[in-house]
Order: C-alpha cells, then sequence, then structure tokens
C-alpha cells in the first residue's frame, strides 16, 4: 500500500507538473537550430486544441476564426509597414542626397526636384536651374560660378558624405550591431532554422532604417534593396509578437519572415511577383504554398502602400521604370551575351575581391577600426565622386537615366546626338543619329565611372553600415551596357551596309535602344553576383512590363550565371554565410560524395562512447554529472548499456528543467534517486528505496534514425527536407552514434576542402 | 581450403552477375509507385560516374558536357514543339468552328477571319459579311435570308457538331483512351511519383492533339487548356526518350514533365510567368529550383514560337488580350467580391454536380456508352446553342468579346449604347453612356447562354473525349462579370447622385468598364473550381498587362476560393483523382489527426505476423515460397525471429531475378541453399552442404525506419518529402511492422471519413 500511495502520489505530482509547461520549453537558444519537425507538430497540436475548442462556445468560435485570420492581418500590417517605410526612406534619400550639394530656399525640406516642381521654367534643363534651389555656394557666397565656388561645393560635398556616414557607422555601432550589411545572408540562415536572438528586433528595424537613409545619402557606392528586405523582415518579427501563433512557435514565425522578405523586394524594385519569386528562389527555406499566396498577398499590400505615397512623384514604385519603343533584334543576342559575359566576370571578381577584402578585414587589425574605415572609404569615395556628373548624383538616378530611351525633349549629355533638321517623325519613334560631342564626352566619363564603381564597391560592401550591393551592380553592368548599346548603335548608323546590319537597319529607322543595353547589363551584372535567375528576369520584366523584352534579359541572365559558376559555384550571399560560418544547409549545393552515415557519426573511433541515458538503471546524480560533464543538445535513451537497444532521445535542456523542478516540488527526490523512462511503472523493491523519478513524458519517443550503411546523400537530403536538428545512427536495432547539423555541415565542408572549423556551434 | 575456394568462386560468379544489371531492375509495373530516394541515388551515381570519366579523355569529356547540357536540349525541343502544336490547334480549330456555319469560296481551308481578311469593306460589320464567305445554305439554295435558310444553316450546324464529336469520341476509343479528359488530374498524379504506362505516349500525343481540335470544333463547352498541359506533357515525354538520363530516371522524368507542364499553360493563357507558377502551384510534386528556371525556359520558347505562327493575327498570344483606359474605385470592390462569391458557388456547384454525374457514369450503364453519350450531349450543345448568338460562335471568341472593353468603333450588340451626338473625346476614353436597346437583347440572351452553360458544362466534363474546363468556367465567370459590369455601369450613369457614386463618377466620366467585371467573374469561377490562387492572379495579370487590375482580380480569387473552400476542400482536380482512387499524396492536405504510426502499420493485431527474411537462416525454397504466397512489394530482412532486429530491406522484383539468374548460372544453388544477407562469409559447415547463396548486394542497408510512436503527421510529412514508398516500423530496435504509401492514403481516407477502399493498388 505504501507503495501504490507513493505511486498515486508521484503520478498527481508528474500531471501537475506537466499541466503546466516548463517556462522555457518552446523557445531555443541563441545560435541554436530549430528542429522544424517538432514546430510544426506543436503547431498541429495548437491548432487541434482550438478546433476542439470552438465547438464548445460562440467565443471560442470566435477566437478560433480570429486565428485563422491572423496571418492575413499579420500579412496586411507588414505589407503596409513595409510600404510606408520605404516610401519614407526613399524620400529621405532625396533630401538628403541633394542637401550634399544645395538647398531649397522656399522649404528646406524640399529635395531639388521638389523644389523646382512649380518652378515655370519648362525645359528639364531650365528647371533644374531654378532659382530656389541654391547651391551651397551660392548660398554662402553669392557666387554660384568659378573655381572658389566649385571648391567650395566640393568641400562641403564630401564634408556632408563624412558627416553622414559618420553618424551611420555610430549608430549601428552604439546601438545595434546588427544592422550592418546587407542581411540577406543573416536571413537566408535564419529562415533555414538558426536562431540569431536581435537580429531582427525592434531596435535593429529602427536603426537599420534610420542608418540606411544616412548611408544611401552619404553618397556611398551601395544600394537600399538587401536592406529593405532585412528591414520587411525586422517588421515580420515585430507583428508576430501579436500572435501567440507566430511568436511562439518558431516554424511559424519563418514562413511569416518568408512573406515579408517578398514584401521587401516588392518595394523596392516596384515588383510583386518578382519578390515573391525571389523570396521563393534565393531567400526562403520552408516554403509551403500556403506561405506563397500570403506573400504575394504582403508584397501587393506593400507595392500598394508605397504606390500611395508616391516618394517619386510618378506613380510608379520605382525611379527607373522605363518604357521602349522599338524591338530588338536577333543579331543583337551577340552583344547581350556578350554584356552577359561580362555580368559573369564582374560577379567573380566582385565576389572573390570582396570576400578576400572581408576575411581580411576579420582577422587582421583593419576590422578593430570600423569607424575609421567607414571613413576613409567615404572620403575616397566622395572625393573621386565629385567632379565626375555619372558619381555624383545618386546611383539610382544613375541607373534612371542610363536605362532611358534618349527622347525628343531629353536634354542630358547622353541623348547629345546630332539631329537631322528635317525631322518630323512622332516624338516616341526617333531614328538612329549620330552621336554628338556631348555623348562621346559622356562615355569618357562613364567608362570612368565604371571603373571607380568596380573598385570601390569590392570595398565598400561589408562594412559596419547597412549596404545593399543590387543597386551598385546593377550600375556596374548599366554602364557597360550603355557603352556597348552606344557603340553598336553608332556602328550601325555609319555602317548600314556591313552585313549584319544591312537586313534589319535601314537608314532612318530607330534599330537599336542603348537603354536596353544597359537594362541588359544591369540584369547579367546583378545575377553574376547573387546567382538569381528567374526572380531577375521577373524583377527586370515588372520594370519594363514588356514579355519582348524577356528574351534579352533571359539571354544576359542565364550567361553571366554560367560564366560566374565556372569559376565558383557560390553567390555573394552564400559567400557572406560561409564567411561568417552560419550552419546553412544550402537547398541547392548537391552533395554527390559516396559517404556513409558511419563516416560522419560520432562517437569516432577514438572517441569515447556515446553519452547515453538507460530506461531505468541510471540515478538522478548520473544524469546530473552527464549534465555538467557535456555540452550536448540531448541524449539517447536505451534499454541497456549492454543490449544498445534506442527507446527515445530526451533533449538536455527539458532534462535540466524537470530534475531541477522535481528536486523542488516533488517529495522523495534525491541523488540516489532512479530515473525511469519506462512505459510501466518503476517497481519500488524496498521501502526504504529513494522515490524515483518517472520522466517519460519528457521523451522524445520518435527519434529519427538512420542506419549506419544510409549514403550521407541521403542523410543530407533528409537534413534539409525535414529540418532535422540531429538524427540517431543505428544497425540491426543497436544505437551506434549520433549525426547533428553541425556534423553534416562539417562533412559537406571537409568534401569541399573548406575550412571546416568556422562552422558556428549548433 | 574447399570452403575458401568455393567463397571465391562464388565472390566471382556474384561479381559477374552484378556487373551486368538485371535487366528489368530501375523500371517499375505499371500503377506502381516510384521510390524517389532511390531515384535520386541512382542519378547521383550516373553522374558521380560521368564525372570520373570526363577527366579520362577529351571524347569523355565532351560527352559529360553534352550530359550537362541535355536538360536545355531538352527544353528547347518541348518549347518549340508545344508551342507549333499550340498554334497548329488553334488554327485548326478556328477553320474548323467556322465551317460549322459556312465556307470559304476563295480557299476552302481559311477561316471566316482569314476568308474576309482581303475584303475591301471598311467596318467590321460589313467585313463580316464578305462576298467570299458562304454560310451552308446560300451556298446550296442561293438565298441567305429567310426561314429556310435559317433551318438550313441550323440543320448542317447540328450535323456538323455531332460529326465532328462523333469522330473525336471514336478516335479516343479506338486509339488512344488515355487521350480523354482534361489530363490534369492523371499528371498530378503522374508527377507525384505514380507509373500510368502508355498515358504520356505518342499515341496519346497524336490522338489527343487531332481529338482535341475536333472537340473544340463541335462547338461542346469544353476547353483546350488542360489538353494542352497533357499534350505538352506529352512532348516532354517524347523528347525524354531521347537522353537515357531522363529516360532511365523516372525521378529525373518528372523534372522535365513539371517544365512541359508549364510550357503548356503557358501556350494556353499566353502567360509564362503564369505557367511557371501554374506548374508550381498546381502540378507539381517535386519542383527542385533547376526545374523552376529550365521551366521558366521551356514556357518562354514555347510562348516565342506560338507568336511566331501568330495564329490569331493580332502577334498575341492569345485571343483575350485586353487592354482597360480607366482605374477602377474603391467602392467597385463591393461588385468585385459579390463576383467572387459567385465563382465560389460555381465551383461548389460544378464540382458536386460533375462528380456526381462521373460517379453515376462509373457505376451505371451510361458508362457503357461513351459514344452514345458524347453523341447525345453534343446533339443538346448544338441545338440549344445554335438559336441564342453568344452560344453559336465559340466559347473563346465570346470570352474575348466580353472582357473588351467598348471602343467607338465597336459594331457589336454589346456595345450599343446610345451615343451623345456632341461627342469629341478622343476614342480611348469614352464616357459612361445609357444602353441602347441592343445591350438590353445581349443581357436577356447572355442571362441564358449563363444557365446553358452552367447546366451543360457539368455533363460535359469526364466524357470520353479531350475536354478542359478553363474555357467553359471562365465563360461563365465572364457572363456574369459582365452582366453585373452592365447593371453597375447603368447604375453610376442614371444615379449620378447616389452617396456610392458621387465620390468617384462625375457625369460624363468613364467611370465603369464592365469588361474587367467580366474579367474578374472570370477569375473568380476558374478559382472557384481549381483553386488556384497565385497563379491564377498572375496568367490574367499577362493578360491585361497592368498591375493595377491586380487587387480586383485579387479580392475575387480569394473571395472565390474561401467560399468554395467552405463547402469542401478539394478542387475539381483533387475530387477527380480521389473519385479515380489515384494514390496521390496531397501536399496541402494537412493531416491533423492525434493517430501514430502502430494505428496505421501493418500486421494488425489479428493478421498473421509479418513476412520477413532471416539473414542467415532462410533457404532459396522458404523465399521462392514466400515470394509466391505473398503479394508484398518486398520483404524486411532480419537478424533472426527471435531477436527481430533490422537490417536491412529487399525488393520482390530483385530477389525474383537473383534467385532466378543464381539458379541458372551459379553451381551448385538448389532449393535448400541458404540465402545469406549476412557481411562475412558464411561458414559452410559440412561439404556436403549445398552451396549458399549470398544476396547481400541486393540488400537495401538503409530501410528507412520510424518508432511505433511517430505521430501520424510526421510519418505522412516524411512520405511526402522524401517521396517513399514504405516505411519499417521499429520499437526498441525490435522490428514491429509496415507502413506503405496505400496505407498512408488508406488511413488518411479514412480519418477524413472518405471510401478508403477506392484507393488504387499501390
Amino acid at each position: 500500500t505504501l507503495s501504490v500511495s507513493l505511486h498515486m502520489n508521484g503520478t498527481g505530482n508528474l500531471m501537475d507538473f506537466l499541466d503546466e509547461p516548463f517556462p522555457d520549453v518552446g523557445t531555443y537558444e541563441d545560435f541554436h537550430t530549430i528542429d522544424w519537425l517538432r514546430e510544426k507538430s506543436r503547431d498541429t497540436d495548437r491548432h487541434r486544441k482550438i478546433t476542439t475548442k470552438s465547438k464548445e462556445s460562440y467565443w471560442e468560435l470566435i477566437k478560433s476564426l480570429l486565428d485563422a485570420w491572423s496571418g492575413w492581418v499579420v500579412m496586411l500590417l507588414i505589407g503596409m509597414l513595409t510600404g510606408t517605410l520605404a516610401g519614407v526612406i526613399d524620400l529621405a534619400v532625396d533630401w538628403m542626397t541633394d542637401l550634399k550639394e544645395g538647398v531649397c530656399l522656399s522649404a528646406f525640406y524640399y529635395s531639388h526636384e521638389q523644389c523646382c516642381w512649380t518652378s515655370n521654367e519648362t525645359t528639364f534643363d531650365d528647371r533644374d536651374k531654378c532659382p530656389q534651389w541654391q547651391k551651397w555656394a551660392e548660398l554662402m557666397t553669392g557666387h554660384s560660378e568659378g573655381a572658389g565656388a566649385y571648391v567650395l561645393n566640393y568641400f562641403l560635398y564630401v564634408l556632408w558624405a563624412l558627416l553622414f556616414s559618420f553618424l551611420a557607422v555610430s549608430l549601428v555601432r552604439v546601438f545595434a550591431p546588427y544592422a550592418c550589411g546587407s542581411g540577406i545572408p543573416e536571413i537566408k540562415t535564419i529562415l533555414s532554422g538558426f536562431i540569431i536572438r536581435g537580429y531582427l528586433g525592434k531596435w535593429t528595424l529602427l536603426i537599420k532604417t534610420v542608418t540606411l537613409v544616412l548611408a544611401v545619402s552619404s553618397g556611398l557606392s551601395l544600394g537600399k534593396e538587401g536592406p529593405l528586405v532585412h528591414v520587411a523582415c525586422c517588421c515580420g518579427n515585430l507583428f508576430c509578437s501579436l500572435f501567440s501563433k507566430y511568436s511562439k512557435n518558431e516554424g511559424k514565425r519563418r514562413e511569416v519572415l518568408s512573406a515579408a522578405a517578398a514584401a521587401g523586394v516588392s518595394v523596392a524594385f516596384g515588383a510583386p511577383i518578382g519578390g515573391v519569386l525571389f523570396s521563393l528562389e534565393e531567400v526562403s527555406y520552408y516554403f509551403p504554398l500556403k506561405t506563397l499566396w500570403r506573400s504575394f498577398f504582403a508584397a501587393l499590400v506593400a507595392a500598394f502602400t508605397l504606390r500611395a505615397i508616391n516618394p517619386f512623384g510618378n506613380s510608379r514604385l520605382v525611379l527607373f521604370y522605363v518604357e521602349y519603343h522599338t524591338p530588338w533584334y536577333m543579331a543583337e543576342l551577340v552583344p547581350f551575351i556578350l554584356l552577359g559575359v561580362f555580368g559573369g566576370l564582374w560577379g567573380t571578381l566582385f565576389i572573390r575581391g570582396n570576400i578576400a577584402w572581408c576575411r581580411r578585414r576579420k582577422t587582421t587589425l583593419l576590422g578593430k577600426y570600423p569607424v575609421l574605415e567607414v571613413i576613409v572609404i567615404t572620403g575616397i569615395t566622395a572625393v573621386l565622386a565629385f567632379p565626375n556628373p555619372y558619381t555624383r548624383r545618386s546611383t539610382s538616378e544613375l541607373i534612371s537615366e542610363l536605362f532611358n530611351d534618349c527622347g525628343a525633349l531629353e536634354s542630358s549629355q547622353l541623348c547629345d546626338y546630332v539631329n537631322n533638321p528635317n525631322m518630323s517623325r512622332p516624338v516616341d519613334d526617333i531614328p538612329d543619329r549620330p552621336a554628338g560631342p556631348g555623348v562621346y564626352s559622356a562615355l569618357w566619363q562613364l567608362a570612368l565611372a565604371l571603373i571607380f564603381k568596380i573598385v570601390i564597391t569590392i570595398f565598400t560592401f561589408g562594412m559596419k553600415i547597412p549596404s545593399g550591393l543590387f543597386i551598385p551592380s546593377m550600375a556596374v553592368g548599366a554602364i557597360a551596357g550603355r557603352i556597348v548599346g552606344i557603340a553598336v548603335e553608332q556602328m550601325a548608323y555609319h555602317h548600314h551596309d556591313w552585313i549584319i546590319f544591312k537586313n534589319w537597319c535601314r537608314p532612318g529607322a530607330d534599330c537599336v535602344t542603348p537603354g536596353l543595353y544597359a537594362m541588359v547589363g544591369a540584369a547579367a551584372c546583378l545575377g553574376g553576383v547573387t546567382r538569381m535567375t528567374v526572380s531577375l528576369v521577373v524583377i527586370m520584366f515588372e520594370l519594363t512590363g514588356g514579355l519582348e523584352y524577356i528574351v534579352p534579359l533571359m539571354a544576359a541572365a542565364v550567361t553571366s550565371k554560367w560564366v560566374a559558376d565556372a569559376f565558383g559555384k557560390e553567390g555573394i550571399y552564400e559567400s557572406h554565410i560561409q564567411l561568417n560560418g552560419y550552419p546553412y544547409l544550402d537547398v541547392r549545393d548537391e552533395f554527390t560524395h559516396r559517404t556513409l552515415a558511419t563516416d560522419v557519426m560520432r562517437p569516432r573511433r577514438s572517441e569515447p562512447p556515446l553519452a547515453v541515458l538507460t530506461q531505468d538503471s541510471t540515478t538522478v546524480e548520473d544524469v546530473e554529472t552527464l549534465i555538467k560533464d557535456t555540452d550536448y543538445n540531448g541524449f539517447p535513451v536505451v534499454v541497456s548499456r549492454e543490449s544498445e537497444r534506442l527507446i527515445g532521445f530526451v533533449q538536455r535542456r527539458e532534462l535540466t528543467v524537470a530534475i531541477k523542478t522535481a528536486r523542488q516540488k516533488q517529495d522523495g527526490v534525491v541523488s540516489s534517486s532512479v530515473v525511469y523512462f519506462t512505459e510501466d511503472n518503476p517497481q519500488v523493491a524496498e521501502a526504504c528505496d529513494p522515490q524515483p523519478l518517472k520522466l517519460r513524458r519528457i521523451l522524445n519517443l520518435s527519434p529519427f534514425t538512420v542506419t549506419d550503411h544510409t549514403p550521407m546523400e541521403t542523410v543530407v537530403d533528409i537534413f534539409r527536407k525535414l529540418g532535422l536538428r540531429q538524427c540517431l545512427v543505428t544497425r540491426s536495432g543497436r544505437l551506434l552514434g549520433i549525426i547533428t547539423k553541425k556534423d553534416v555541415l562539417r562533412h559537406m565542408a571537409q568534401m569541399m576542402n573548406q575550412d571546416p572549423e568556422s562552422i558556428m556551434f549548433n
């Protein structure tokens, strides 16, 4: 009867203590990997509970409906906040970029364009020089021309740039170190199931938004697109915390973050479909169909919110929306493919150079002085950028100009063609004309700008400020493309009789669109760096809106990917993931080696045997010693050390909490108490034995196992597709060892001859 | 020494016989499920072999490069053939549809439009009546007007329709029974890993193409879109056979088929991006990123090939490309959402009605007379369709007219508005006008056409001819949408002062575009039937080309999906898959029940124990008896019957072949030989014992196992994501039972209270 009452008592205690869940079960430690299967089954449990409850009362039914709708509400909120932030960032960047050159007298918070909007001048050129807008030299000295004014403007331009970048780097350093960089490598890692606390926090959101404006305005060779994805994901994380469905489940949270990433790209490029595909192709890890639909919704809401804000004053979502009027010809595929080759080479050069520089930053003294580094690079950038009109302005304006076809009213240098005075065609369809002196000088300046951008971008990306590389990459490609485009155009004009032009280019026709070349070049360079494919083409398609130009874009994107892949399989994001040693299991890497699970599992032959618990012969003290002596995430439980038959797996965290709680709350649990994992009630042999501790409820009875002969290829596939943290290895029913995600990654790195030690723990 | 020589001999034989692979290993039987993991690892092996060889000589290097490129070549070929077939089908349908009404005197193979193309008449209306085109009555009797001519035309219209449909159904019956239906349910099943031999064969391709033309031309309420996907997949399968990489690997073949499906939708709707998303969202099962990129390529090639053929004479890919000139207003979301509700209700009605009818066809005498059924339905359709101008013409022309905005030159009944004589606006921007008598009569005819289409489509889909339901669904939605659109337009015109119109509709403005309502209605109805979401919106977006109209489309698509989902989770394709009992494990179904692996595994408690082999105590005769007595696909191998420790799994097919081959080729293998699966060489106890048969090489040493406590939810997930055929169930290292894909499907059906017996075997 004693044993019965003890047992009853024990069960009672046990039930109590299982009904109230452990305080931190279900959360993970920082820099640890989540268990996708477990998160999924926890969500199913939650869902089941709500469904059952919803039949009980109307109130519960309403609650269950609210729960079902919360996903859409989160998407709506993310879309609205992301769109708003993107709009605010665009407006602020516009204003602060212009602030480097001058100020609006009618209202200091107007940008140059807004300032001159109401001006009466008719041509674009005159409007640029409206009286309300004053350059600094003019304002200070009264002279707008001359060497003195130039030097003063130059000096103030550099000073503002230094001020902005100093502010940016200081804010990042002091308040939110995670706000630096593009954020996409980290987001990829987080979406694959890694925990980086604070990376998507409110503080990061705030600081990243502010410093992004400062960094872009400072004129550094960086863009806002990548950081916007990070900002959107921070918004996603923020709104997750409103609903316990998302905040308490790391798996569900990642579904929301995938959608947020789509919203980020949607506003960055004004391309909602492209954004969804980017999230699917480039960023996300687990992308169920439900997420596809919701991502699309979030991306659309974000795009329409941005359009409502209308930061560019053209009811378009992007600065570089273009419309071309002439088709392209088969023969033009040759220069397009050449641009693809250039893009691939640029991608290789950039990735290698940038990674080498970042590695140096990590290992040498350089990394100790991030503020100084930013200041120096900003100084160099500003000093070199000012003299060249194509680098002085903001990079997105440059791209916009390069993409544009020269209309009849265009007054920029690039459109300085020699006009035929007899021409009386409609505005849209201007025939090819010989280039004027402006075009030739523009070509020189563009060539210098190209070299400058190529070099400086390699050093800029990765500094301790928010920095995206979409815009600089596109700028490099757009410059190269425009140069090639003008060359082809002039060749076609001057050599109508050449065999290649004869068929499609009659004199007086508009055969070549240099703007299209710029766009193709931009796609090629972006593709070379990021290795995006479908999403890249779709984003560009959404910019032009015409199916016709897909073939050139695709030809260039495919070529650049092939060329770049020939020099190294990894895009810039994967390279940075590797550089930082994040435990990222790439979905695209194919593991083709012939190793078996037995080659990877631990313990190795020379190592001490696997730390296991037995189902009914380990004491509390033994367990505590084991926990103290090892740092494993969990322990397999076997029937006995002799038989080595596996019965389950217990998490370290849960074991610690359970023992601690039992020691405090459960009478009679002492160091010599035996820990039981069996289904049957432990037989207490003698009354004087200490009360046993029954822990079957924290035992995972369905641990994942593979046999020792399983090819690693299959193991890698299982880890990837099921999102496992660890997997036990057995042989004819006997437990042999364990393979963790870290082991898999280390093995893959070894097989590819990389530095296996750089993989971050667990 | 005897044992050593025996062993040497044995090994020698064994190696010989393993070097030449069994003739049919790697192929699967008809109506069986493939093993995705195995296919994948076979492909990796192949790839590894080629990579190793490529280092040996230049010839091998070239071969390996060719192998790497073969994927792109296949895509190119698929795109080109699919595009060509789609173009030919469009042209043929155009001609044959018109043939029902009359013939072109200048060239009999011209369609009505082509015939009158060179005519001198200026207005559309006059051009329609060009002298070269003669209706049958005119040609035969010389009279084009009057009751007699009408009756004769009517009679010939019905006769042609009956002839076409009779030809179609006869061809299908005699030559290719698999050519009937839309094909999408079967393709979904095939892509999920099922084998249906001949479903994608050359013969099916030929007959489906021909009968599709006949079926569409006969005027039945069916479309060509679904069958085009089937045709594209047949093309994919055809080109797979050119490369052993694809023809010999069922997994790789399915990657190609996914891309082919995208190409099919791309030409069906002129929407390459939509096609890829359709393949991703609706059809495909395993869709790696490499496939995404290749699908996109195939879809684009197909689209451009179709455009080169230019079947509609408008350089567009579809008959119903539209451009709208006015924006939509917030208040219009109310009718759009109502259209969404209508679409959802239509979807529910259609699916329930059609499934009930198809079930009746399967179970009653009706199914015995497919030819008669087609003839009767065609007769009814033709007799009822002729009097109404909106049902007489082809359904896609109807949709095209309903989508179009009324321009100034439009002469159709639907555009018979009362014009303001003082109007002198540009052509594009016509203000809302009061409806004329033509519009009112058109409305009545449309209402009748709507009822007719709704009823007849339910009976048409599923007959033994190729039949798609995209076009009929869209027609139902477009008619309903246009009616609602005209109603709203007239309300807005006559009641400018109503509070809802006051804000956005001034008198004399063009506020309401009835064509947009038709498009929204079409999207809603299509969504209700198929439950497509993103791909639907993207396809519609590609038709209009404007981001503006995405919100109305999305509102309608979401509403229709929600409404339809409220009445039943399954779309028409899933319903047909279930009706036919295909073993399809839907990726979207969430399994939320609390059952465990132990509840599903066989043997059940009352059943005889699991048929297993032991590693070293089964004789050849035992194995042969086991193979004869059971029909399992394979057998687990255990250490001994007592310990029940699992060591591997052996396929029935391989076991049969191995024993047969050994009996023929290996000396000393007799019925009493012991079959060994152990790693060590069998100890031949006495010289007189028969020579043992060592079969370890055919043993799969890494069978998939789960514990009996694994939740079925996880098991379903594993089956889905890893594409397993079977999974063994263990408990503390002992083999308990087996779960096959069929068991999983049966269990899921049980849990959802469906008829579990209808699932096709294995």
